[in-house]
């Protein structure tokens, strides 16, 4: 049993969903273990984690205008320090993930076909984004 | 310390939540680990997991009810390709989880008195859904 | 490697987020574990868990009003056995989290800057909250 730990930033560009598997899977095969889960966890309260269809970019799409329906940045928020996308960040963020478990058999993250890591950016502005990823098995 | 994985299978027949608590109780049993954690992982993108009252299954029809209307099939969406429950389905598992950690202690699930795991299908069609459980500790 | 397990309750005094960032460090630092993961989890189904900014309270009050807004006390639900924070309770939980898990380096929890964990109570009397802390690591 051992754990193995790596922080990586990812540069967004505005809000939208960014792919982050192929980063993640890296760092589980430089892990070296077999069986164990990879815990991926934002350092962030205004962007967030999710798993999505990594196929159809539409799906991703229809993803991100729900949530600006769902949580619209021209409603009334008390926190608008940094703007209409402040609160909004936060209230998104809350309501997808923060952390994310994936199992590892046979040295290799156990998601599905459809399935990638995608980080969630709730801000308009360019931000680097420390995502940590700690791989604990045998 | 030591880590036990196992897969199952759950046949969903519909839009609902399906109870999978005792699945995994059985395979935290076989683990053979006194304390530790059970990550339950779904490797789909269109169904999901949330814990929920076991007892009440109105709590459960009014869950699934507010997401019909949270998130309606008959909006529009771009990515329809497998019908108005194609979105929808990403959408809901996105605001709902893919991973749930549940701590293990003297050789069992640390649920509380009310608390079910359930998988939650969002698809209207019939689907064979695997569920990962991977238990770690000591 | 070693799994550390602690419970703590919280006394809630009705709906909203309650910090309890410091109990869990605490018990990181009991575990005397230098590397490996926090993983945080509610035994109930009327509440949850957060991460949230950490600084402004006004980003909370507006956390706290979209899901007032969201998930409406007075719109009609089948299961109010307990009153209308009843299913609505049941429906906030499942939209936000049961368990967290937080990576541990240099023997601290990793949050960012700005990130506190937070219950969130969606019950309006008061209430006895327990929540599990399992660390694994080494």
């Amino acid at each position: 049993m051992g754990v193995h730990t790596e922080t990586f930033e990812v540069r967004t560009k505005g809000k939208g969903t960014y792919e982050i598997t192929d980063e993640i899977a890296e760092i589980v095969a430089r892990a070296k273990i077999a069986s164990g889960t990879a815990t991926v966890f934002v350092r962030h309260t205004s962007c967030s984690l999710t798993l999505m269809e990594n196929a159809a970019p539409a799906a991703r799409r229809d993803l991100e205008k729900f949530f600006e329906r769902l949580v619209p940045e021209d409603a009334e928020y008390e926190h608008d320090d940094e703007g209409p996308d402040d609160s909004t960040s936060h209230i998104r963020m809350a309501l997808t993930r923060t952390s994310e478990v994936v199992p590892i058999a046979d040295g290799q993250l156990q998601l599905g076909t459809w399935q990638g890591i995608f980080l969630f950016e709730h801000r308009r502005a360019s931000h680097n984004r420390k995502i940590v990823v700690t791989v604990i098995g045998e």
